[in-house]
């Protein structure tokens, strides 16, 4: 069994560094540092003792978990990474709850972990108000906030942790319009959740600083009140056979995830639109199902894994000091380029 | 709010017929009159008294729920089947843990319910060998093992729920062979699972009863030690870029299950072969992914709401009446047909 010390030996830093690490206190630390804090920690195979933190908190060893809903693969996805960290780090385990981005399935899920003594929640929603949160938070749940920033200008009592998603789908435009695009579409289910309004705000900017506000349009469809598996996907190709049937339609659009954008690719096909000859598609998220359609489709990459990690850490963090200040993590979007865009023909 | 006497009088049925719906007595129940009550219970949004049946039980409302991994959309899917009818019709939350297969982790994960006062849980798994189910089940643990059936010969202590695996590899053979195929091949990775095992059988039982012993090959690849979320697709794609190499490679092939299967077009597309113009692919699962392949990817239907059904059912009425006898429920799978078939070349 290793120790902490045997941890910072390794990785040649202080006990303090490694604590640090593992209690989410790395934003002022060297990349190099982490990195090499981190190899030591998977290398011996180090697990914090769980008793001792226990004994500090006093709480129940369990996590709650609200998703919108786990027949989504990508919630599934992220459950898998949260739940893996918090049992091998910290010995905890989930307790997971489908929530459909509904305030009141939210709270009554708040209230259940609180009934069985869980004091610490990661959510994944991003509902533009959020405060059935604060006030769980307010309550005494520790909670993580995942996929949307903290309300400018107001001071937070729950931790945020997510992809930048202005810059997701800004950089993803901003690829189509580099490869030529000039009609434009970013599709999305309406609901107006944060992260697909600033989506929308980032796909605008990039499409205003080149000009082309009059040939980018935003197309929100259904209200996204079903959680079913393929409502996402079937909400996409029914928008590109509608888009299909106009003659100068987009020749470059983005799904709001890849759910969706695999959806387009198909429903361009059905109407018999080639994919990236006629139309160029992209996705954001980057699931691993992106390099299996036909064509490999171009996504922008969500950081999940690295994300999840600062979330079971905070939480953690914060069940043991409670005093701890919120803090806001934001992570860069990367555009991996595969083969469904190409230049608009001639 | 509705009560038991309300179902029964929209479905004219007894109310003791509507608790056998509810407590998983189904078998003698004919096909309508169960359609008749679901409906009943559906439309009246009716919801057996949660804390009466905690009254009786005296056990925590929690329920756990051990999968492979999570990050395989299959197993979210059936995650969130269970977790919304725990939730909705029993009130009880979802204690979840990935456990990769590998016995050790999954009992630690039994001991950990049971510290926690958790009394029911739903085990996919289909490892062949299930002692330390059982172990855990003489220890108190109302249980059911999803995706394989009863050891043969062996009165059992859990429930085992699965659909008919020997059934879903023999048909998706029989339907190659009926389109004309002669070179055949199942691929999966190799830990011989339970329902592996049981499909392995069924594909050969097809190829044997063609007379196509000789050309019909069963090829088991790496071990399936990884449970990352693409592990299972790029198995399927490397086996295939080696089947391509081959000139008289298989022209019928059918992957263990749907995210092998898409690897395993993803992986003749890379070679230069035509799913269904060189190669037919046929999957097993019918994921709504299916669709969106291109071609649209031929499955063997497998009927996870219906199944997740009955292992919730099962769970709760064990746990009100321990007496209960433990049951072994076979559900048929279903071809559905789609693109990825065609006749072999001339």
């Amino acid at each position: 069994m290793s120790r902490i010390t045997d941890v910072a030996r390794r990785a040649s830093v202080s006990t303090s560094t490694v604590s640090n690490v593992l209690n989410g206190r790395r934003d002022r630390m060297a990349p190099e540092t982490l990195a090499r804090v981190e190899a030591a920690i998977r290398e011996l195979n180090y697990r914090p003792n769980t008793s001792a933190r226990q004994l500090k908190t006093g709480y129940t060893p369990l996590l709650g978990l609200l998703v919108p809903s786990m027949a989504n693969p990508v919630y599934g996805f992220i459950a898998r990474e949260i739940e893996a960290l918090a049992q091998e780090r910290y010995g905890f385990r989930i307790m997971v709850g489908n929530t459909y981005r509904d305030a009141e399935k939210e709270t009554h899920f708040f209230e259940d972990l609180m009934a069985h003594g869980v004091r610490g929640v990661i959510i994944i929603s991003s509902l533009a108000d959020e405060r059935h949160v604060e006030g769980a938070a307010g309550r005494g749940l520790v909670a993580v906030s995942y996929d949307r920033r903290a309300t400018p200008g107001m001071p937070s009592v729950i931790d945020h942790v997510t992809v930048d998603n202005f810059e997701s789908s800004r950089i993803a435009a901003a690829h189509l319009i580099a490869q030529g695009h000039r009609r434009l579409a970013f599709v999305t289910p309406s609901g107006r959740t944060m992260s697909r309004s600033e989506k929308i705000n980032g796909f605008l900017a990039a499409a205003q600083s080149a000009g082309l506000e009059g040939s980018a349009q935003v197309i929100e469809s259904l209200p996204a009140d079903e959680y079913g598996d393929s409502m996402m996907s079937e909400l996409g190709r029914m928008q590109a056979s509608l888009m299909a049937k106009s003659p100068g339609h987009p020749t470059g659009v983005i799904g709001v995830n890849d759910l969706l954008a695999f959806g387009l690719m198909a429903g361009f096909r059905d109407a018999g639109l080639s994919v990236p000859q006629d139309v160029s598609v992209i996705g954001i998220d980057d699931m691993f199902l992106s390099t299996l359609m036909h064509p490999a489709m171009t996504s922008v990459r969500v950081p999940v894994p690295e994300m999840a990690q600062v979330m079971v850490e905070r939480v953690m963090s914060r069940l043991v000091d409670a005093s701890l200040p919120t803090q806001e993590f934001v992570f860069p979007p990367t555009l991996v380029a595969r083969d469904s865009v190409a230049p608009p023909r001639a």
